[in-house]
C-alpha cells in the first residue's frame, strides 16, 4: 500500500469485522470460566505468578514472533523481549511515516476493555475448558488490535494526506483537543455500530440455540462504541503525533 | 460426558459446524499462496525440507501440546514426538472404550483433503500474506480434525451402547463393509449437508462482497460429503475396530 487511500482502508477496516465477530462468538462458546485470568492458577508447575491466559498469548506470541507477525505494522504484540524472526519475512512498502510501530501500541487498554467484555458474551460459570477458552480469548484479542492499529495507523496517514497543512498545524501546536475532533465522524461511526449490530445477528440467525450459545448484538454494538472505536481514534492521535 | 447419548454428540458435532466454516471463510480472505505448501520455501534458515505449513503446525502443536490439549481423545495432532503437557490437565470422564486415543488418528486424510479443498475456496494467485495463510489453514485444520475425530469416537461409542450384540457380531467377524453400512443413515448425512449448505450462505449474507471474498456453499457442502463425513465414520469403524 504505497498510497494508503482512505476508502481501501475503510474497506479492510470493514471486512476485519466479521473477524472480531466470529471470534467473539467463537469464545463465547465456553463459559467465563474466571480462573484462566487469576495468576497463580495456570496450572504450569514453573509458572506461579502468572495466569493462563497470560501464559499463552506469551506462549502464542513468542511463536508468532519466530514467523514475522510483529514485522507488520499493525500487528503490535501484548508482550514486550519477544524473539527476532527466523523467517526472511518481504515487508511491503506501507506508506506509514513512523520511526518505529511501537509507538502505538494500545494493547494494554486493548486487553482490559476484553476482559471487561467477556463476562458480557460468555455464560458465567466453569466448564473446566481452560485451555479453549484462553486460545479463542488470543484469537478476539489480535483480531481486536489488529483492527485497531490498523485503523489508528492508516486513517491518520490517509486523512494527513488530504489535508497535510490543517493536521500539520494541529501536531505542531500538540492540540490534542483539536486531533480527537477533527477525526470524529459521528455519521461514518453510527452507519459502523448499526452494520457491526447486524453482523452479529446475521451471522447467529440460522443458529440452533439448543447447541450454541449466541451473543447480543447490542452488547458487541457497544464494545465497538465505548472501546474499539474511541481507541482507534487514541491510536490516531499517537500516529499524528508521531509522525515524522 | 459419563454417558455419552446420541442427541448430546449430535449436538456438539452441529455446533461446530459454524466453528469449521467461520476458520474456511476467514482462509478464503487470502490467496491460494502455493508457495507456503512447498517444502522449503518457508523462509526459515535451518529449515530447508518442510514448508511453512508444516513449520507452523509443528510450532503451534508442540506449544498446545504443552498446554495440555492433546489429552483430549478429539484432539489428535498432526505431528509425533510433542512434548508432555506441562499443565495439569484436568481430564473428565469420557466414557470411551479405547486405549489409547491415537488408534485413530485421520490427521494424514485430513490434511491431504484440505489441502485439495484450499484452492476450491481462495482465489488463485500469491498475495505475499504467507504467515496468514498458514496460520487461518492451522485453525481450520484443527476445527476438521475436532469434528471428525469428536464424531468418529462418540458417535460410534453411544451406537455401540444401543445395540451392544449386534455391533459385538461385527466386530467380532470383523466386518468392516458391514459396519459401514450399519454406521451410514443416509437422511442424517442429507439433514447435515443442508444444514452446511445454509450456513455459509447464511454467513456470508450480509457480506459486502468489495472487501471480503465468499466462498461458494456448494463446495463446502461437497467438502462435508465427500471428506468429512465418510472420514468421520471412517473413524467410527476403527473406534469400534478397536473398542476394547
Amino acid at each position: 500500500m504505497q498510497t494508503p487511500d482512505l476508502s481501501t482502508v475503510s474497506s479492510a477496516l470493514e471486512a476485519l469485522e466479521e473477524t472480531i465477530v466470529s471470534k467473539l462468538i467463537d469464545r463465547a462458546q465456553f463459559r467465563h470460566n474466571t480462573r484462566v485470568y487469576e495468576p497463580g492458577r495456570s496450572g504450569f508447575a514453573e509458572e506461579e505468578h502468572v495466569s493462563l491466559l497470560d501464559l499463552r498469548l506469551r506462549f502464542q506470541e513468542h511463536m508468532d514472533a519466530e514467523f514475522g507477525r510483529f514485522e507488520v505494522p499493525e500487528e503490535r504484540p501484548f508482550n514486550t523481549n519477544l524473539p527476532e524472526p527466523k523467517r526472511n519475512v518481504r515487508v511491503r512498502e506501507t506508506g506509514l511515516h513512523l520511526d518505529g510501530y511501537n509507538c502505538i501500541n494500545l494493547t494494554p487498554h486493548i486487553k482490559d476493555s476484553y476482559l471487561a467484555l467477556v463476562p458480557c458474551i460468555c455464560r458465567p460459570g466453569d466448564d473446566g475448558q481452560y485451555g479453549s477458552s484462553v486460545e479463542h480469548d488470543v484469537y478476539a484479542l489480535q483480531a481486536v488490535s489488529r483492527r485497531i492499529h490498523f485503523g489508528a495507523m492508516y486513517v491518520a496517514e490517509c486523512k494527513y494526506r488530504q489535508h497535510p497543512r490543517k493536521w500539520g498545524a494541529l501536531i505542531a501546536q500538540g492540540n490534542v483537543e483539536g486531533l480527537w475532533e477533527a477525526l470524529t465522524r459521528k455519521d461514518v461511526e453510527r452507519a459502523i455500530l448499526a452494520r457491526v449490530r447486524d453482523k452479529v445477528a446475521r451471522a447467529q440467525s440460522l443458529v440452533n440455540t439448543k447447541v450454541r450459545h449466541t451473543i447480543d448484538p447490542e452488547v458487541v454494538l457497544r464494545y465497538y462504541r465505548n472501546h474499539i472505536i474511541p481507541r482507534t481514534k487514541e491510536g490516531e492521535v499517537l500516529y499524528l503525533l508521531n509522525r515524522r
